[in-house]
């Protein structure tokens, strides 16, 4: 999907689940091609934003329960659940901003995968749901990040009784960016999408990677490692082209 | 409070704060009530669910003023609020999740109570304070709890001023889980604990457990712990019995 | 700014950011301004509440981006943001509460000033942003005040978008403490001030360091701290007064 800009072309790269008959499981097979797509994508250096979106009813309902009965080894159900989680670690590892664009039903690993992207847009009819627990099968992996995006209440409520929460409530306390009617929602996702793409992308990596390297860290620490990182931003080529084209009241022109 | 399931009988235990002449006051004799009430419950292997509730128009006016002046020891006063930190900390430790079921005003310690539940659902007419500072008593112990639960603005405010936050505000700000009208409060609570009580406890009881215990952690320890966790609960017999059913189209039948 | 109480007359200090022309920038000279009537502030005894707002439609439109080109040295660049971290820890290190009181737009570094005092009262006309990225620079030091301040979601829609957030939606998430007709901002932030300000001023001073002191902690280490923080607030002579005088029905009277 490439965007034009300045003259020159950006790319943004749309990722689809698609896998209808199964409802967008992820699979080992769907984790690994995730993981291997967004891998690949982070390679390219025109690459200024991700957009995971699903086709069907169904964003995704979360692991393969085929994968995981005993039918499959322990060693099996380890490397499911570990791939799950490099793809949700990976996210945020990224260079660019990861939107997840929703419209429909996300659940379990498939709500997981929601609240770990950076930005979430949802159709209004969306809902999202932790309902491990009705098949024996707590959403722990889920709760993490989860647990991140929503107050605990919410998270806990959502976790011990498997009930979804609407695109509304989901908006109201965090785990979604905007909520928007759904032939409104391409237009909005791509919206914020051009918006990213017209950024520098050496100033939007550093700072998605120092956003989250502070979050987590006391707020001495935090000022410590983020009053560097605007010194080395201010000093990077864009940084001053930026403030440059600010002060001279034109459009800035970027490196990259 | 027996609930009936697959023809078995599974308990939710209902504990009532019953002292109405002083505000359901957390006196030490209350805080020793609920600490061991909270201790016996968790050891029946029945238990599914417990509710936390109030007689009266005060949840809970929390502690008991009477006892913090300098007629008692500061040793006195250092038992009390170890024991009400221990209560606090042995709700988020109990194998089975505990609902606030709130109908009146909740303040300071019993503020902390509400924040310190699972799951917590209030009356339309409840309200929520951290007033200590009114009576040069920081609400610091509540703090802890109201500071984990809410976004830190609201839970500086509540402290600072001492005034109360109503129902609807509690839950935007996710110290609530669910805000009903007064007459469908026990309906509404007990829809909640019946739903848990569903559940298999060995799955709720490790998810609980995980949940509270990945909080805290960065995202890759976290990941790590829970991964495993995942990897456990597969591999128990109601994970297992619970994917089957889900595969089979049938309804599960729990160990326990 | 004098209060009067107890026929004694108590202070709150208003700072007001006042530079129109340069819409209200957090230059260096405005940073170091700022740390100084803060520390200066911070030494009177009488002091009780620290209000901080702006003249002018601009609350703070952040870092005075000349001071960052490359006309100065990279030394340079490090005290400006050096000092501005400084700014945002003294807020929270100060023994009183300080309040944001925002009528208008609050942007970069002036955003994370609102977000970094401990209670923010805001017109409803005002909104806030954190537009770095637009000119190359994003806003990492920002995202520190206010990713503990709002959902990451929000935070991280901001800074990677650049469009601010009415103060509705930042009332919403967490950014601020209340909003209000524009008529009635100063009245709405005076009458807390004033709350504040009847309040004792040692009990106060505990109380909020402890609150900051326990956020980061674990659950178990939070309630350590704090449970002694409560002895030790018992016996302060503001807290004998306090809960002797609730119990008598009288208005304590405060050592200071």
């Amino acid at each position: 999907m490439p965007l034009e800009k300045h003259g020159k072309t950006w790319s943004s790269r749309n990722i689809v689940l698609s896998d209808l008959k199964k409802r967008n499981a992820l699979s080992l097979a769907m984790l690994r091609s995730l993981q291997s797509d967004l891998l690949h994508e982070a390679e390219s250096k025109d690459l200024r934003v991700i957009i995971i979106s699903a086709e069907g009813p169904v964003f995704s309902s979360g692991h393969d329960l085929k994968e995981l009965t005993d039918e499959r080894s322990p060693d099996y159900h380890t490397k499911v659940f570990q791939t799950c989680s490099e793809v949700m670690l990976l996210i945020q590892k990224l260079p660019v901003p990861v939107i997840a664009m929703v419209n429909g039903l996300a659940t379990a690993a498939g709500c997981q995968l929601v609240a770990s992207c950076d930005i979430a847009v949802a159709s209004d009819k969306s809902s999202f749901a932790t309902p491990g627990v009705n098949i024996g099968l707590f959403c722990s992996t889920p709760g993490v990040a989860l647990g991140r995006a929503v107050p605990r209440k919410v998270a806990l409520e959502m976790l011990f009784t498997g009930e979804p929460i609407s695109a509304q409530e989901a908006l109201l306390h965090g785990l979604l960016s905007k909520v928007v009617p759904e032939e409104q929602l391409e237009e909005e996702t791509m919206r914020i999408a051009k918006k990213i793409a017209s950024l520098s992308r050496p100033v939007v990596s550093l700072g998605k990677a120092t956003f989250y390297r502070q979050l987590p860290q006391d707020l001495q620490t935090a000022y410590h490692l983020t009053s560097q990182t605007m010194v080395d931003n201010v000093a990077l080529k864009d940084g001053q082209e930026g403030i440059k084209a600010f002060i001279q009241k034109r459009k800035p022109i970027w490196s990259q």
